[in-house]
């Protein structure tokens, strides 16, 4: 998994029926490359979380039908910008 | 998922048939990185997109047969080269 | 899917019988990277084509128990170096 | 599977259920890339060990409804500091 | 798949049972980069080999239950460090 900051949300109306009305968050590794996630939790802007991927993201997901290749995971308790970036 | 925008068609007369006759896009990442993904939208050129990576591809493709490891999962609504970049 | 070139024939006379007799070759990225790709379609070197990774490249190789992670897809129709590179 | 060093345990008390209650460490790789594993073995920080990442990641947890992307698979026996970044 | 060398064996005395007693391998990328390899042929360090990720790693290892995410698929005929930095 990867630890990753939630940036913002992103709202996509054209979609395709497999990503359900799932919401999906635009986060961003320490290097600031951008990735979007599907987030089953609920998460925050600024939220510290750990990403899942592979075919993981899509059992993450709630559902294997839902094709997601990124899945929120968790919110990490005590995570800051010195440990990510040291 | 990543944050991709769409460049052009291509084109493969001679293909697999397991890509079926689905339309392929060549794709770009922020680095100017190109891809190509199968696009089960319709999808323009500049477009916005997400594109959906690993097995969730081949489902995402609407039949686990196609062998897509990239598929076009979505529109974005609100997108800009500045938010992309930064 | 990503846009590669092929390079080379690859012999491996010592491999596994999950690769079965499979013609091997050697594509190269953008970027000169080189990988192994097996070859269902029958290029040549210099032929610009398609390839396929993940779960997909064991099913576009015609029987998913071959093993194969990357497997060419499609010989592209039109392309040049220079769009390559751009 | 990556050669990594084991950094710290990483808490998400808000996690989804499909982690179960597993251990999570961070980890790093030779470049100081920091992920995020689940660690059946028990690992303390300094330890050097394998991980294994891809569908072998839920394989390797010992229930593939885990949804790790990256789990510790066994601690090495003889590594140090100058073989990994030589 | 990847062109790799091997460096070198690896001993995890401590191990996951799903890796059962396979040997395992240090390999090497042309950029300097290690992995871990499982080698169901038996190379010996120097030898040039094409690495099965992915999926396929598992079924290249002759039992799909073991987890490894990285596999000697065979030894290259002829290659030589020219070639693979060219």
């Amino acid at each position: 998994m990867e630890i990753q900051r939630v940036v913002r949300d992103l709202v996509t109306t054209k979609r395709l029926g497999t990503l359900y009305a799932k919401s999906l968050r635009v986060v961003e590794d320490y290097k600031g490359n951008l990735s979007v996630a599907l987030d089953p939790i609920g998460c925050k802007p600024g939220d510290w979380v750990i990403t899942i991927g592979i075919s993981a993201a899509r059992y993450a997901a709630g559902n294997p039908n839902i094709t997601t290749d990124l899945t929120i995971g968790g919110i990490i308790d005590h995570w800051s910008e010195e440990e990510w970036r040291s």
